[in-house]
């Protein structure tokens, strides 16, 4: 039975004890693809950020906060998957160092100095081994199909999700997967559930030989 | 029959179409502040922002997203009311500039220029009528009584309640009440419905005539 490795959920980058920057990211099509992998008879641990949204009882969760903690538990776990679906909508920024105490307001306005945050795709797309893969999504709100193209080859993924910011949050989700080549393999409109199932069965039939 | 406005939950304000900053306030305390004012027999209209919280079906509810939101739906809510609650912890910074679309990573990191919000209860503090009161919440992390006395009345509150960051998101509160001159009317730790019971009683005895 193969294991696979599910980011899921937004992470968060706290300013101070109290301020954090994060996004809208709810977990539904974690959950939708969770649901979809165990379906297929796969097994699938998933790695998310703070959501509402419960996750399948066959699911085994590890929960994280911040983006470091999610890079880090995803290293320990991928050894042991043979690829990993990267859904999760990371915080990609954070502040350099973050206060200990509440920022205090000022009456002039906070410069905040952000750093990038590490690439957990990316990341796990360089390290993999030759009998394991790496698929990504990227939400992008314009050149979508060039952005995600350049995505895909940077974190050295073996297939790309393409999705627009209408997708967070909400119960539906219109996706076109691409291939490394950056051709597309197909387009899909519906439920999270329905959409969850087109891209489990594209991973199958590709990568899950 | 007296109509309160209560401010709750968090704010946000995006960056760009994916990306915001906001906190991890969960509606609880404004929940169980909603349904304390019912029980005492007072009506009240919750300008809220996104919470995954259900308020007493009895409470008028009005969603926002931004603290500009916030402000105006208050302003233009408090005229009806004898006083308001600002139990809200609304985002009190925002960028200079939301960007249309996705900001893309460059691997330089980002310089966010932010400016202050306006303060919602200050605003509704300064402009009561005589008959109008304004209760105000201070979540502070060091040197809390110092500084809640500061924000009472900067923000022309009648009453102050202090508490701490363990307070967000957490089903118990600690709090203390000062009143104007910076004396403290009580103390008082349990669960959010105590906490609320507790600081509806001293409104009803010290504000609603």
């Amino acid at each position: 039975m193969a294991k696979i490795l599910l980011t899921s959920g937004p992470t968060r980058q706290y300013l101070d004890p109290v301020r954090y920057l994060t996004n809208a990211s709810s977990g539904q099509m974690g959950a939708a693809l969770a649901t979809a992998i165990i379906d297929a008879g796969h097994d699938v641990v998933i790695v998310s950020g703070p959501v509402h949204i419960t996750y399948p009882d066959a699911a085994q969760v590890v929960d994280v906060l911040t983006t470091d903690e999610l890079m880090m538990q995803c290293q320990q776990i991928f050894p042991e998957c043979v690829g990993v679906i990267g859904v999760a909508a990371p915080c990609d920024y954070k502040v350099e160092k973050v206060s200990d105490t509440k920022l205090a307001k000022s009456g002039d306005g906070l410069i905040l100095k952000l750093v990038e945050t590490p690439d957990v795709i990316a990341t796990l797309g360089r390290q993999k081994t030759d009998r394991q893969w790496a698929v990504g999504f990227a939400l992008e709100t314009h050149d979508a199909h060039f952005r995600a193209v350049m995505k895909m080859q940077k974190k050295c993924c073996d297939l790309m999700v393409v999705n627009g910011a209408g997708a967070i949050n909400s119960p539906r989700n219109q996706i076109t997967i691409l291939a490394p080549d950056g051709s597309t393999i197909c387009e899909f409109e519906g439920s999270k559930s329905d959409v969850a199932e087109t891209i489990v069965r594209e991973i199958t039939t590709r990568l899950i030989s």
